[in-house]
């Protein structure tokens, strides 16, 4: 039996349907379906699309998703950098706005920069305050997803167990959801490029290493939020490189983009940064390809695990070091395939993110939207919502 | 909205309630649950419970899920044992057959013994061979679950690709569900001792050594049905021994019942298999203890990387090693707390399994369950199903 907000679902793939086609689809009476699209109609969340082609008299309309029905506001907060979107229903960047911000300073100077920002971005763009659906928000440490607050974050100093959720939804009188930055990565990669794949697995490769993991088209967010954590994992073959979290060896501290600055300044060339990496490796540094490859080689061994143990169908390299070419990806691609279960890498694909450094933005947006327009939430929504006029 | 599936759905906790309560837990009308009431005690999977307590007249009538409307035939197959049970929808056990049966003997001669076995149950148990919901199987070796086939299976000749659930719906005329053992070990558990635990890693020790991962509550099953082999990857410090796939330094090859049985018997102790190994445990042999207690911690140096990476907040030890005391287990425990990141064991239990040797068999019973008693496959079995009376 079909809701409003579950026949909306099946609208959400922007292809548009009469109601006779509808009613067809779900099995429901046409008076039932008049009702539903009535409602969503209203609510503004669907809208009259072109006309279908009939054998005579006046075409029946079809209905479609009207992803301008409502808007959201999309952050992606990095250690030292700040991405703000408002985007519409479908993830679509509409405006953006971009800050270098520590956020090390601490969540009060963070969240005030989103505040500011984010109502200069509704206002500009013209849009009705009472039409954001809700601001995403992802952060570089772990966060605990259901409250909202970061958990013991080691780079943000000030965060821990603020209540980011509540102090955005004061700020902006809407829902607010809080999550790990590689987990919002994920799922806008996952939403872009690969919807039809149910078990993904993203790897963030930039000044850190972290990963997002997609079972059954969902984000896996672990018991603490914590699941993904790559980064510490120790790599096999050992090493003695200590790392900023106590322990020596860990994968992060040998092929991250700050461990690959390191290695090059050590040998002279100057180096301080992933961004100084990737500019190395585009203007044909050996070195720096070298130490590329070698990290990529790295990775691999820590993924030959996870692969074993989840059982993807696609890794996605992504993170400002997947950047700089294919030697980061061939390193990774040459461990994986030889380390891995024969069985679970048969149709495995390894690739590179497309979405690139959209991909937060995207997938903040995503978290929004799938909350808030999931059916239950629709049937809310149209429940409290003051009737619209049909745009 | 609620169908009368879903509707359901709040009855399968075995709570009994009234109509009136059933309407103020789903918003319904009062005539809709009446009539959604009366479909399901139509189909027999409801039935009156209890008299509620009244202020006078005529009590309300309590209604609750009857486990005992169907039942399920539920097989867990091992590399020499098989056992098959009769189960109510509660996935409790009523009836059940075990035998030694090598599953190398192939797949007619393993299907054809749960074909005349599942017969003989039905018959004894005095039930109506139309009221089975489905049979539920559990195969050591990997499995494609939505075909219900196993893929490149190491150690069962003649399965590969063999379309196990075609043959097992021929001969019992319901549909069949299979799985690898080790996945319905995981699901049988956690409906046993987990259910309210959404992130549950499920490690079976015995002659050979694999998991099973529940995400959000529901088995992660992977690409390839291939998730949570874990007994094939290396073990960080390394080791020479030689593994049956070719590869050295195996989890299996270093830390199974198998192996610690040969470390035995290349000691002077008389040990073949993973049982002879608990014999000796539960006899006290401080040779067992010893490498019972090293297997354990090698087993932790594997599933160190799992915790970071999957974060579950439980772990459990199953399996037939998992039977001989607390040596194992503790060896674990010594690792995993030792190696893995201190948030994602924070909140970490690991603990030894609950059923025992009954996890495979209840897990498969939980399979067929879930499946067929859904929300669409209950409106589905409603419309399609003779009206029976109310028992």
């Amino acid at each position: 039996m079909y809701s409003a907000g579950s026949l909306f679902q099946l609208l959400r793939d922007g292809r548009p349907r009469t109601r006779a086609e509808l009613a067809a689809e779900t099995g429901l009476a046409r008076s039932t379906v008049t009702q539903r699209v009535d409602s969503l109609l209203a609510s503004n969340l669907i809208g009259p699309a072109d006309k279908a082609a009939s054998t005579g008299g006046r075409p029946p309309t079809r209905f479609a998703f009207n992803p301008n029905a409502r808007y959201v506001l999309a952050a992606d907060i990095g250690a030292t950098h700040a991405r703000l979107a408002l985007t519409d229903l479908a993830a679509q960047v509409l405006a953006q706005s971009a800050d270098d911000l520590l956020v090390a300073a601490g969540p009060e100077t963070v969240l005030d920069w989103i505040d500011r920002v984010g109502h200069d971005l509704i206002a500009s763009a013209g849009r009705d305050p009472a039409d954001l659906l809700g601001v995403g928000i992802g952060l570089p440490g772990p966060v605990e997803h259901s409250s909202g607050r970061p958990v013991s974050p080691p780079i943000m100093p000030g965060w821990d167990g603020f209540d980011v959720q509540g102090y955005l939804q004061d700020r902006f009188g809407a829902v607010a959801l809080v999550d790990n930055d590689v987990n919002i990565m994920a799922l806008g990669e996952h939403h872009v490029a690969w919807s039809d794949a149910p078990h993904m697995m993203f790897v963030k490769v930039a000044t850190g290493i972290g990963s997002g993991l997609i079972s059954d088209g969902r984000l896996h967010r672990g018991a603490q939020g914590a699941a993904g954590d790559m980064g510490h994992l120790q790599l096999p073959h050992g090493t003695d490189v200590v790392c900023r979290c106590g322990n020596t060896g860990c994968l992060e501290a040998v092929a991250s983009g700050a461990a690959i600055a390191a290695k090059l300044a050590a040998r002279g060339t100057e180096a301080k940064s992933s961004f100084d990496v990737v500019a190395l490796a585009r203007g044909g540094n050996i070195e720096a390809l070298q130490l590329l490859r070698q990290a990529g080689r790295d990775i691999g061994e820590v993924l030959a695990a996870a692969v074993s143990l989840f059982n993807p169908s696609v890794i996605v390299i992504g993170g400002s070091l997947s950047q700089a070419g294919e030697h980061l990806i061939a390193g990774v691609r040459e461990i994986v395939y030889r380390r891995s279960l024969p069985l679970a890498t048969q149709d495995l694909r390894i690739v590179q993110s497309s979405t690139g450094d959209r991909a937060g933005i995207i997938g903040a947006a995503v978290m929004v939207v799938d909350h808030a327009l999931a059916p239950a939430q629709v049937d809310l929504l149209m429940a409290s919502a003051p009737a619209a006029t049909v745009g």
